[in-house]
């Protein structure tokens, strides 16, 4: 695909702790103006049929989908899979089967997004999926970070996965042939950590189409030393989330401290809460947006996804594991 | 003991990365003027003594040991417990078991520490020791996180040693009876995360001994929604680094970034990267100091060593686990 290609992006308009229909409306009004090529099918309720006539959205760019149902965050996997036959969640997803749609948005739980995108779209290869996020790691400069959490535990032939799924996202969203693969641990000597990241390690540095560039420690995450970092989903979310911790520590100061503090934010360092999460290894393309970023983080995750939606990534990974 | 009481501290004068002898004599001559009532027992090289001189510090306040063997940061557990018998490491150990000093700080390497310190000091009831960190969680206001990498890895019952020693902590540093004691996981419901953490919060539960506070996010470890926060040291420091990275990304800009910043940042969360952690568990107070955080660590390190010691922590955790 080139530039110029037409992407529709299916929108789960239900889920997500901050989501509102308004805010959904928003942030399909914004992304439409940001991204002109795209199109935008919107699943939800009524309530944001009415908010996206009152946004004034421009009617010839998105579909609105009646499927009010929602999957409660934190469903039970089996009852995701066997119950919300019409919900907004499993409809996207069914959409990007279908081939309706180009990509999935979903702030919905990650636990049933995952479930469902697995059953849904299978996964490619007999690889373990991974939610991956892209962290600024300096001026136009970017690391991928996987797994995030689609996995509640993992071994080291996961971790591995997860390294040959991370670099073919390398190269498509960077072309860079042989990006610098790390594994996550407490220190940068072969001697430290735990026998999982020793085993993972191991395995990643005996197969010579990876480019194992060693441990990386977790005050390294933003810092340039690693281009793609491995960790298990528990860690990954851990890390995240810890350094969300800290950025909020300094951006919810009061009075003089918050305007010091926007104007002492390294520009480079300002989407990384905001860009959705793409989850690898399944046969089609699906992003979670981080719902407790706020308002823009949807209509941020609408356009990464557009933008990811051209790349054949997919596709590339299929090619790379045949 | 009162706050009028000598304290002795032994201090390792080799170990850590960003340490040199300069740095190691002004943190000591620092720590001296801040606590009138310490004593410093400094342990190695000559090229410190001769330091300790130019920086003019007060004779009558330190004692300087000819030990400048250093035990590096990685060396092999086994030949760090049969090798090094005149490391400045172990005989800051060997001064607290012999109650030549109140307090051991090192900023050697973590894996030496522990070892050292278990094998010379003993443990307490059977309870698996873990490192300790104050975390500021807003002004005035602290968390304790712990473990943060004195063990590689845990199971459930060696979260339940953290709960038991963090919480006799909080008790002895901030005179609270029953602290909140929350387990680190990706999500705060009942049924997110991994086994190692579900399982930890059931025990913890069923001790009545101790406030279980249900699963806390790594995002809220700065914003005082748990008293201690429990975890596997893997987990802990991988955390502890991650909220470092994003600090540093923020301290360390340039140009007029970096005077905002320091403008922006929050008083109250300046002193987390340069406290000790104390290592709970074994019979006798051992600080570790985090080498990476600068030269002021050191001195930080003292001073913390100096007030822990006034607390009788380890003598009230022998007495809890009775």
């Amino acid at each position: 695909m080139n530039s110029e290609t037409k992407i529709t992006v299916a929108l789960d308009g239900t889920g997500g702790d901050n989501v509102d229909a308004k805010s959904v409306a928003s942030a399909v009004r914004f992304a439409l103006v940001l991204y002109p090529n795209i199109k935008i099918k919107v699943y939800g309720s009524q309530k944001l049929k009415v908010a996206l006539a009152f946004e004034k959205v421009d009617s010839s760019r998105y579909e609105f989908i009646d499927a009010p149902e929602c999957i409660p965050q934190d469903e039970d996997p089996r009852a995701v899979l066997e119950g919300y036959r019409t919900s907004a969640m499993r409809r996207v997803i069914e959409a990007v089967k279908d081939k309706e749609a180009d990509v999935a948005v979903s702030s919905g739980g990650t636990g049933p997004l995952v479930s469902l995108s697995r059953h849904i779209l299978g996964t490619i290869g007999g690889l373990r999926p991974a939610l991956c996020a892209k962290l600024p790691a300096g001026p136009s400069k970017y690391s991928l970070m996987l797994d995030l959490g689609a996995n509640a535990s993992s071994n080291a032939k996961d971790l591995h996965d997860f390294a040959i799924l991370g670099q073919t996202a390398y190269q498509c969203f960077y072309n860079v042939s042989k990006p610098r693969v790390c594994v996550l641990n407490v220190g940068s000597e072969r001697n430290k950590g735990s026998a999982l990241v020793k085993e993972a390690r191991d395995l990643i540095e005996q197969d010579h189409s990876l480019n194992c560039y060693g441990f990386v420690e977790a005050d390294k995450l933003f810092t340039d030393d690693a281009d793609v970092i491995v960790t298990d989903g528990f860690t990954g979310n851990v890390a995240l989330k810890a350094a969300e911790g800290v950025a909020s520590a300094f951006l919810n100061a009061q009075g003089m401290k918050k305007f010091f503090s926007k104007l002492a934010r390294p520009e480079w360092l300002q989407p990384w809460q905001y860009n959705g999460s793409v989850l690898l290894g399944v046969d089609g393309l699906v992003i979670k947006s981080h719902a407790s970023a706020g308002k823009e983080a949807v209509a941020v995750a609408l356009v990464e996804a557009a933008k990811t939606a051209q790349l054949n990534l997919v596709e590339t990974i299929k090619k790379q594991v045949q």
